[in-house]
This record gives C-alpha cells, structure tokens and sequence, in this order.
C-alpha cells in the first residue's frame, strides 16, 4: 500500500441535480460541490450509489467531471465513481477520471452477472488496471452488496492490495455490517477504509479507518466533519451519537429523494427534487412532512443558501 | 399491438467471441451468426444475457453489431440487448440499433437500483421510447429476475402495451417461471412472447407463444426449430421431449462457459472457449468432461464446421 494516504475525513457521493428537461444540471451540481467542501467535507464522490450514478450515462458522467473540475475544484479531492458492469466502459471512465487529475476512483465490482467467482472479480479490477496502465491510477473497491449484490469479499482485498500494493489503495464498505469493516480494518492495516455511513464513523477511527464515504454528508457535512476533528476528544461519544440520530432519521425515508427534497426545500429551488429514472420524487405532501419532522421532532434543518 | 408479429420461431441470443488479446471477434461472430441462421434460426438476439452483453462496452456493442449488418445479415432479422441501468446508454444503443434498420430491441429493465417502484420502471421505458423518437422502433421486454433482480410485472407490461401499441409488442420470459409466462399470453394475447428456455417452447405455442429466445438455440438450433415447424403435429411432445432433455442435460454446466467449450471443441478453436471476467473459463479437463458427458451420456453433438 502508498505509505501516504490519499483520501482521510468526510466524503460526500455528491448527489446529482437534473435540470427541467431531465439532463444534468452541472451549474446547481458545481454549487453544491463547493457548499459540501465550505460546510466541511473533505473530499467529493460524484458518482457513487446515491449520486444515481448508474442512471446517468458515460458521456454525462465524464462531462459533469470535467465541469466540477473546470469550476476550479481541487481533483486532488475527487474520487468518482468509474466501476460499471463491463471492463470495456469501466476503463473508459477511470482512464478520464485519471486524467483529468482525480485523487481516486471509487469501483463497484461488475454487477449484472451474479454467483460470479473471485478469480472473475479479480481479472476485472486486473484488467481495468492494466488497460489504464497509468501510475497516478488509486483504486478505492466499492463494497456495497445491499445494491450490487455482488460483493467484494476478504481474500479478494487481499489479494488485490498484493498484485497491485500502489494502486489498490482503500475500500467504502456500505454493507452496513459493522463486523466486515472490522474484519477489513484488522486484515489490512493501512489500507483506506471508509465505512458506508457515518453511523460507523467513530467505531471506524478508533480501529484505523480513515473516515467516511455516506450520503448523508450531503446534508450534514459539518457535523460529521466534527466528529471526525473530535474524535480522540471527551465528547467524540456525544457527537457520535447526534450525527447517528440524523442518520436514522434520514434514513427512515427513501434516501436519495429525501435529501433531494431537502436541498429543494432549503434552496428554495424546486428543480432540485428531480430523480431520474427508475427512482421517482417523493410525492409533495410526503416531502414536506418529511421535512417538516426532520426539523421538528430531530432538530434537522438543511444549512444551506437560498439559490440565487 | 401492431397486427402483424415482426419476430417468431427460434431465437438465439448470440454467444460473443474474444480474440486472443480479449476484444470481440467480429470474424467469429459473424462465422457463428451465419451458421445459426443456417441451422434453423429465425432471428438473432446479439447482446443477451447469454451474450455476455453486460461485460461488452457501449461502442463495443455498436461495431459488432455494425460489422453484422455489413456481412450481409438481414438488420430485421436482428434483435438487439439495448437495454442498460440509465436511460440515457439505453437510448444511445437503441437509437443506434433503429438506425441500422434492427427488427427489434430487447430491452432490460434498469437493473442497478432494486425495490424500485413501476412508475420508475415505466419512466425508463417511456424516457427511451420519447429520447429515440423513431416509429421504427419496437421493443420487446427483457423480464430476467433470476439475474437482473429487477423484474417486469405483468401491470407494467400492460400500461406499456396500453401507451406505446405499436412500439412495446413483446417480451423474453427468463422467470423460468411457466405459470408468468402463462399469465402474460393470458392477459395480452397480440402480444409477442418468448419463453427465456426452449423448455416452455411448445407449451408457449399452444398458448399463443411466438417462439423461444434461448441461450441453447446457440447449440441446438437445428432440433429446436424442428419443434417450431411441428409444433401442431403428432409428434411435437416426442420433439419437445428430446430438446428439453439437452437443455437440462447443458444447463446442468455454467451456460456460457460450456456452450462457449462446445463450439470450442467442435470447430478444434481453442480461442472460442474465451469469456470475459466476472466470468472465467471452465478449467479444460472439466470442460472436456462435459463435452464427453454430453456426447455419450446425452447424445448431444454439435454440427458445426471446424474453423477454417
């Protein structure tokens, strides 16, 4: 593994704006990116799960990097999304995310076939690797079986951090199951570890880990940000369990459409809660409860501006 | 539903050669697309499950089926895997496919995201169906839970055939489920339905089938399509009997690796044999075991010529 680490903190698979006709919105994403890294994040993930990252196509995904990176945000803090089903278009999105200057890629295993072997996920990540060919290429494995169904198990990190020690550098582990990110953590000391949800963040310190990579810190970046400045401090406990509560709470409703309606509401832009296929929006008075006992019964508010 | 059906009889989902350095053999496919409709084919399904589609790239999909179309194969004998996980690639493929005068396109639901709702699933569909725009087009459902996890339940293929009549006009039924494949040629007679396995060839024509699009027919096209041609004839059961034999008798392999090991064999060209991770090859004398077994235990031969 690289003796220094690339990516440490609060990491936000930043979630994608549509415009009115459905298309990417790179003007209300860019603003966003730049409001996640005030308000405390670390680094950015375009393109993970909740991002609806495999409801955009190549061509988008690429031209919304390259928009993020000419707005003037730092690569270096970029770890996109680039794992698809086929080597083919996997090596197409990293190969530009290399390119363009990213810190990392973040890799889901190839996920429509299922019962695969390991040797096959293995010759995936190897081909990919090898068709990029690049020495700047850090790969973080995509651990998420909820929704892949196909998983990355133990022995494959293993495996993988030997082959390729520079390369395959860290993981985001959202099986949601805290003893496999112990078992990773313990396994592979130095090896980047991301737990999935920032329920885990303080467990995920204090045995190694590097941070976290949630959806969540979308909305609430600067007080899981806190408890990663915190952690070693005497109320890391009580910071844990607050950021913990808002975690459950969100999550209590359909979460990438509730978020969404947050920025919305927050923003004072309705545009913001457009889902793409095969998602739908939250019906309207839906939202709004949502929102309203969000900030009512859990004392959740979006700190966000209004749009211009 | 348009009157007339544009596809029936025996379809082969099109297994995908790769040349020595990994890239899709134009040559072989080609060669194995021509003998196919030579043996009894009615039509081609390039780009199935079976295809291994999922582990091709987007542009890799456009050539092969490009360089098809350029050998001399009828384009209306063609149907297509178009679909993918965003609306957007699936619209790039499906418009391409149309454009080269494709009879049809075999669509997969977007199969990242599970527990999605049908009004997303309708969305993608309608997305598509309006992003492409062409009265040319006709779709036919690809229903494959057992690997895409995200089905399509009959009410979804109803308020399709209800919005779209003359463009969604059929279906692949892979449920391995008769009694769905009943229920859709129940409700939807017009309709063109496919059992996903030659199983349910002669129960589907009984009911109102079209056909089959089996991954078998790339094996044992000549016997299947003998079934079709007498299906209302005194010995369709002995016929239906004998296919229905060989298909258990293959699938009791890994489908692709064997097939792939069979055409191998038979045309003495080792390189036919290549899959593409997450899948890897049989290993060669469990691979010759199942050739053995097939021949001597099953009867099973494949008539195909040695490569040249």
């Amino acid at each position: 593994m690289a003796g220094k680490k690339n990516f440490s903190g609060v990491i936000a698979p930043v979630v994608t704006p549509f415009g009115e006709d459905g298309s990417p919105d790179a003007d209300r994403f860019i603003e966003h990116s730049e409001w996640l890294l005030e308000e405390g994040c670390t680094g950015l993930a375009p393109f993970g799960t909740n991002s609806e990252a495999n409801s955009l196509g190549l061509d988008e995904r690429m031209e919304l990097l390259e928009e993020l990176v000419d707005s003037g945000i730092d690569a270096k803090k970029l770890m996109p999304g680039t794992g698809m089903c086929s080597t083919a278009d996997a090596a197409i999105l990293t190969q530009h995310a290399v390119d363009i200057g990213c810190g990392g890629c973040l890799m889901l295993p190839p996920f429509f076939y299922k019962g695969v072997n390991e040797e096959g996920l293995f010759r995936y990540y190897a081909d990919v690797i090898d068709d990029v060919d690049d020495d700047r290429l850090r790969i973080y494995l995509y651990h998420i079986p909820p929704v892949s169904q196909v998983g990355i198990p133990l022995t494959l990190i293993g495996r993988l951090i030997k082959e390729f020690p520079n390369i395959v550098v860290g993981l985001k582990d959202s099986s949601g199951d805290w003893s496999n990110t112990k078992a990773i953590l313990d396994a592979y000391p130095g090896f980047e570890v991301f737990p999935g949800s920032e329920v885990f963040l303080l467990d995920g310190l204090r045995n190694g880990g590097s941070g976290c990579i949630s959806a969540t810190a979308n909305i609430n970046p600067r007080a899981i940000r806190k408890v990663f400045e915190n952690w070693q401090g005497p109320d890391a406990d009580t910071l844990q369990a607050g950021i913990t509560a808002t975690r459950k709470a969100v999550q209590a409703y359909p979460m990438i459409q509730v978020m969404k309606a947050l920025i919305a509401h927050y923003r004072n832009d309705p545009v913001w809660a457009k889902v793409r296929p095969p998602f739908t929006e939250m019906a309207k008075p839906d939202a709004e409860k949502a929102i309203q006992e969000l900030a009512e019964v859990h004392g959740f508010k979006l700190n966000i501006p209004e749009t211009a």
